[in-house]
């Protein structure tokens, strides 16, 4: 069983990059403890970063037919990507949403999601944790036949 | 050490009513759940619901002083109460807010939240596991000193 | 067969106060005539006020079960209660929303209800008569096996 | 003493269209029952329905110095007519308006009403009774001298 | 040379009704008034009160070919109206617009007016000395050979 | 088989007004061309022109009963007729709203459409030839039992 | 009897700047008509213009006691200004308000008015025509003794 | 003489949170000063705290008719409550609106006042003196007649 | 140690317009009192009164460096002026913002204010003694060292 | 003669998925009947369909000087996209926009097109075939000197 | 060849105040500067300051016919003045709108300029050097003779 | 000392298209131009132009960290784009934003920057000199050890 894990625009500079915002984890080091946690649950995770929407939307309907769930931080085109969005819908997957840290306590461009309300949740501001605990979602709903 | 569970107007209603959204599990039955895992990390939860706002508050003022953080659910007083976000800004503890569907695929008077801002984070759409997420993330904060 | 008579803030002040504006009956007239009009129609009527939302839903989840319909007039709250909304459409039952003014005629911020898009019908401007309008709607849909 | 009831664009159609929305009551059915109730109050009841704003206004200007109330359905130039709403005032009657469907539980444009602050009262929702319960506010509130 | 003089909705009521505000000359008292200076000016008037915008457009289509200008009071019309505003447009003659009433001293949604940008000018509030000034401002511009 | 064809306010003008805009045909022109490729599909085209709301709804209401599709050009009209919207849903029929100029390059009080969202398809800015393709999609569509 | 005639920012250079839009006539011009008008009516005309908001309201605080009536073009200063607004109600004089241009015509800024709420009239469009006939609408009131 | 002095949600918290915001006087401090005032002034004054909006109806409607005036400081409930605006309209008494902080210089969402409308003045940002100066207002319009 | 008083347009007029709402006082009356006041407190009181928002700003500007505090009744600027608000800040002094009436009950556009969020605090609606209150708060804060 | 034939983000994915809304057909078979139609017309049709709104504006940029009109379907960047609505501005060449659902009967962000005022015409709502009558009007344009 | 250079409310006290922000250079210094690069570009720089929107209009009035060119800092006057825009318009001269700070990185209310729809440019945040950079692209303009 | 010259879509295309507006020079003159007084200021310009958002971003992460400051002309990509705003913050460098044409005096969408306030400056309608005076003025602030 895999799960697809996306990460948009300037999520590859996680860790390196305001670390008091963001914390001094890699993006690698994330997705390393999200597949060591995928390897308890039997579940492959496979992971794909981008700046590009295009790629995020390649990747995704390249992907998708293969995969039972999805994990997306779409990071800044979370607030303005239609095509996301509807690339989301056209997989038929369930999705969760996960943001690092809380958008709703930043600037007010950051409080509306084109995405939430095509995915099953959202978690923001849970900092890596957020990414395990889509994934718990994930295979507990799959678990559940959902 | 002793976390404050709360939960707003209409959750004691929870696995009685509209199960096709909320789930067969009732409020009893989903803190049974999170107490279990207070156990495990060495945390009392001390839950409390109400349908009053204002019972809500006093709640908040009495037991702050002896809690650590706080697990929040204030449901449809989410979306228009300062008095709580007052309320949870003077206990000066870390929150999480927590709601059981995702709120963001729902009306647009649901969409906006007065608590999010002054939480650390949110998380919506998880069902009843989006209590004990919560949990751990207070558990992990406060052993990382924060 | 039973109906709940739901009466918010301030509405225990009618006839005591502005009578120029609200008539000179008080409310326990009011509620004697739509009793009346239930003894003619077969319908128990169960009257409730209260100046608390909390108080509002905690009666509406406990008498709900009992009861085959709802007649609402929650005064102010009726402008910005999701509360009530939710509690409301958790009963599962017909539910009529009375005003005793034209609240299209005032302020404003009387003019949008949280409430009318849950309900069956609203009457407003009508005076004390609206509630019996709104328990012969009811009986009438409970004869037509709606 | 005679009251005129007027009914707006597409309300001929009742009963042969969409009968699971508006039922299966034509309107000269529904007039029917006004007409009797108007007989059993002492009241002659003159309809008038059209397609055409222009049509109603002429209505209305040629006939209220006749009449001594007003029943208003103005159906989709409710939410839009200013002159209608002018010749209603014009009028100096007192008016009630009425819709047989709940137009709060539809779309938005059918929320904003240019007739209701120039009405006593507005019922909605309760199906063809509405206009029942407007000739007996009207026969009320003559019988009170307002 | 001929001018057209349009009034919309209710503008056939002047005099009988609220003539506190509209003062008691009829909508004919004030037409005459007209037309006798534009005896003086040499100008033939053409007036038409309608309450159907569908025949005011209707007589502009009809007689401005034979006309050089336009006075136009279109009443309730006035804010909503884009076929009128067309309808003016498609003439090509120079047009004034007339309220005998300050309509920006009025409610809000008469102080947006759909006619104005394609009038050559705007008086409101001069009563029916307003519908004289047009007049005299067409004869000066056709003069001036504007 | 018969398709109605409306058209609204103002467009009885076409080909005499403004050519530069609309073209120099008139809508007798363009509906003998609608005409004949109706002869090429086996359809029978019924057209109407009024510059009435009120006329157009009646003509919808008589005529819808023996039509299969609908082609509206309802003019102005289109941006704020509320009934026309609810007398288009009425005749349960596939419909086609067509614009002979790109309303979405004029004003914006043009770029909202009442009708849009109740018709299958909308086609702007292609001049008289978008009615040609309204009835080439209504003859698809029943071709394909849609 | 005196009148008193205000002009605000930009209208002292008239005549001397795109002509193409406001004439070839000064303001010296205008005001000498006015002036010659006001004598033929029996009323003095003082007049005043300045681009400062203040040196127009000391003129209006100073001037009004010994003044009947007030012609008002504020400019600029007329979308803006509430000061103007206050000082205008303040002299307890009927006003009218005057603009050369079409003021609806032009910039989206330009639409709203501070002032036209406390005239009596507004006149906007007719060019300097515009100010006699303020003129004459004062001391057609005056004569009425409204 | 007796004026009623209410403090809405979290007022109670004075002096123990956040102190260099509210300063270090509890709320009994500052009741005890203007209880010493009052005594000066011949004024007793009725304190009462809730963070219930409905205990301070409930409070509102039982002690307005022995008072004679209202020193109000709602607190969060401000911003939302229509029904203490209603219910401080009712008790027909003069009121004055209290806040500690300077309301305008926080959140937008404190900027709006569903009070101040309904009071004769707002005094906010004068810290804990603010209640005094609306107790001198109170005594000054009571001797002055008002 | 000096206070500046600042009033600006219309203010002069106060007790010779309008005392039905402003009262009888003029403001050479008030500016007495608060004079009065300032002796008992030992506080200079320079007082300015002018029309001109440009003057308001060159006397704060002159005057600033050798005064301790502000008390600013700016009128109808108080609404639009960014001027008025950048010189009160450049200032870098303590200031009170008062009105005379309770402008929150006024029209809509008296409801914002500039100069409210850069000041201490703001009393409204309290009459002439709203000058004295700020003044106290002056003296008291300079006291306690803010 | 050559038309570009540009489709944006997810309409590669035509046929796959949800053939209930957009049809079993896809991109390929779209595109087979699109060139095939230019045979007849002579019209050469060069297809790109890319999830990269910077691919598309490249190619837009390369191929425009070798072309003679657009055909553009940008999917969902439509609704935001200005580097697209620029690209086209700058290839100075006649464009339709098409959509194969009817975008109006959609989410609301997808009402609004960045595209369509930059195009001779927009068609939404028919199918594949939307695309036909686009290079349909490009040819007759052509033909017609346009 | 003469350059006119105006600096709006507040700006006189650059220097004096919040250096941190605007720097410790007066707008002495700063004209000193901007005189020093006219000389080598053989451009005379003729500046003048003011509080007064009444007297920056005056300047411009009369100092423009003698002037090429506008180089203007209006302050807070930049977000609300519609005279200064109406001034500068007037001229016909090419202008360019210098900010010393960033205006779209502070409130909200500086976003708006009135003014920089009617200028050829704005430079914001460039600190001082701004205003060299428009004498340096009006010198540049006026050589290519634009 | 190194500084980046990033342009965004459609900047490769000036001087070809459009002349009027944008000059007969292209991006590569221009950039020659900025190289040159780089030179002179002893800067290395490292230009970059892309249609892709993504590839924008994935420049800036790649080189900023050899880089001192930023001139960034984003084009279409400036009124929309989180993730170059977000880009540019990560690279804690000083930056300036130009605009060759004056985006204010366009359309509406273009007045909006999701960069300026990110910024230090922003020049915009200065033509091309703008982007010498973005280097000047990073040149000065890094000598002025900003």
């Amino acid at each position: 069983m895999k799960v697809l894990l996306l990460n948009g625009p300037n999520l590859n500079m996680l860790g390196a990059r305001e670390p008091e915002i963001y914390g001094r984890d890699t993006l690698i080091d994330i997705i390393g403890r999200v597949e060591k946690r995928g390897v308890e649950l039997g579940i492959e995770v496979a992971a794909f970063q981008s700046n590009h929407e295009g790629a995020l939307i390649d990747f995704l309907q390249k992907e998708a037919p293969e995969a039972s769930g999805l994990i997306l931080n779409f990071g800044s085109l979370t607030h303005t990507s239609i095509g996301l969005r509807d690339a989301v819908v056209a997989t038929g997957l369930p999705a969760y949403e996960v943001h690092i840290s809380n958008i709703f306590a930043r600037e007010g461009f950051r409080h509306r999601s084109m995405i939430s309300a095509v995915c099953r949740g959202i978690v923001s501001g849970f900092g890596w944790r957020g990414y395990l605990y889509a994934l718990d979602a994930l295979a507990a709903g799959l678990q559940e036949g959902k």
